[in-house]
């Protein structure tokens, strides 16, 4: 899915609004500045909030705003806003969607980060106008720390960005997906429904099991002493934004759910085995799980997509 | 817990007989050797197994024998044998005990690796003689990789020894308290119930749920396509040795199911809640959990523990 070399060569984007300068928005500043993929990066942020300054700190966006629907005009660069990305919590879209709607011009396009797909495509539907093309973009890039802080321009290099189209007109899709490969991805489109169940399994669903493993064994202070890499990798995105994560537990339950108990019935399955004593029934479950992670560990180290770990488990 | 400087000075072993020289028996004949704690280490195998030949091509041990009971005697370097290690999976503890028990001298002390110590210890009181000490070690140590081809000298540093008595004798248990401690590792005493079920919440747990987890993904291969930093890091002990596992399993198996159900049980009120779209009761859990998780990086940055991780994640 990526382009041939010299094909299509990407054309900057004149002017960028960032809105939410965390880590991905203030990322993704970094990035597109760093490929010289846009001539001006506007960041939109709360009033008072440190984390404006901090993005324009470490040189993620050249002009800082506070107010969404002076930014959208590009009124305060004389330049017209080719672009704007929603970086904030998904809950806070609908309110950013509502102020941008008739500030924007006919041609600019709207994308966002979000980590759910099927809410943000029909609040999208919903509040622009029709003038507006809205891209769905989910990298899948992130970290447990969040803040521009942890702003790296190469957060989104290797990884995977699920695009979702939000209508027939293609023109935005292909523009803002060059954009995601320019940066490193590799694109999947999928229809909203399918990526919404996709990311229910392969990401809130470890986040969820992360929180119920730290919340048991938190119960249990003292036997934390005798953690060790295997609690700590399998652990580590419960330490992840709390925002995020309420909002995208909150806009995808329905394939949360289904993935959840999926999970519960897989664990039932190894339970009843451990509690019969069933030798062969173990090994078998685990000989199987052993065999789906070392081959998507083979897969990615073929890719260069490979994640470090700890190299350090067991015990 | 660890010495003063100065103070009871650790006297090498003359001769150490490990065996099973996998990724815990190599690395530890490695950093045995590294330190200078020992002269002679024997390591003992199957016959015709590659692992003794890549555990001496690596020097990780001087000589390789397949007969543990002349191992244990130290005819083969006319050195009688300070200290015997079990590093196998532990269910072949049994069959070695008992080789060992009439082959070892008065004074030799036997240890082990074994991630399980309640059926370990009543296996060594059933079957060694009164004159030879047995002391339960269970270094917090380990990968998801296997074998002598994995093993690292510093594979022990920096990390927990988790440490049973075995009886009233505490003259070889502070010896091997020394050697582990000498090996960078800080101990911990703890009775052989207790210790079961710190571990069955702290390492047991954390592999059944990864196991669990990519049983559960892989049966939807397309959406591993997906797959980031997060359910990378928390599925990486799933690749973890099957008869080892197999083994911890099937000989804790009542504090695992205990540890299995009450993480079932925080899962399940996570998932009550996103089913109730409660989002207060969502960011209460997820706010709880990322406390202890944050809390204990915390803890481990300043004690130099900390878990490297992927720092890629969320998404």
């Amino acid at each position: 899915m990526s382009m041939e070399a010299g094909e299509n060569r990407f054309e900057p984007f004149g002017h960028v609004v960032i809105v939410g300068t965390g880590l991905l928005g203030a990322s993704l500043g970094l990035a597109l500045k760093a490929r010289g993929l846009t001539g001006v990066v506007t960041g939109v942020g709360r009033s008072g909030s440190a984390s404006l300054d901090v993005a324009v700190k470490r040189g993620a966006i050249d002009h800082a705003m506070t107010d969404l629907a002076s930014a959208a005009t590009g009124a305060h660069v004389r330049k017209s806003v080719d672009l704007v990305v929603l970086c904030t919590p998904i809950r806070q879209f609908p309110e950013a969607l509502r102020i941008l709607a008739p500030a924007l011009q006919a041609g600019t396009l709207v994308t966002d980060v979000g980590s759910t797909k099927g809410e943000v495509l029909r609040w999208a539907r919903e509040l622009l106008p029709p003038h507006v093309e809205f891209v769905g973009s989910h990298p899948m890039a992130g970290s447990e720390k969040s803040g521009p802080e942890a702003a790296r321009a190469d957060l989104y290099a290797n990884a995977v960005c699920l695009m979702c189209a939000a209508g027939d007109g293609r023109k935005g899709f292909a523009r803002i997906q060059q954009m995601w490969e320019q940066l490193g991805m590799r694109t999947i489109e999928l229809s909203p429904d399918v990526h919404d169940r996709w990311v229910a399994t392969v990401s809130h669903l470890p986040h969820a099991v992360a929180f119920a493993l730290v919340n048991a064994a938190g119960k249990h202070p003292e036997m934390l002493e005798a953690a060790a890499g295997g609690f700590l990798d399998t652990t580590r995105v419960a330490s992840s934004d709390l925002s995020m994560w309420t909002d995208i537990f909150m806009t995808n339950r329905e394939a949360v759910l289904a993935a959840v108990d999926d999970f519960a019935g897989e664990l039932d399955r190894l339970r009843s085995a451990i509690d019969a004593g069933d030798e062969k029934a173990i090994r078998a479950i685990l000989a199987h799980g052993k065999q789906v992670r070392d081959e998507l560990a083979a897969r990615r180290k073929t890719a260069g997509r490979e994640s470090p770990g700890t190299g350090r488990a067991g015990a």
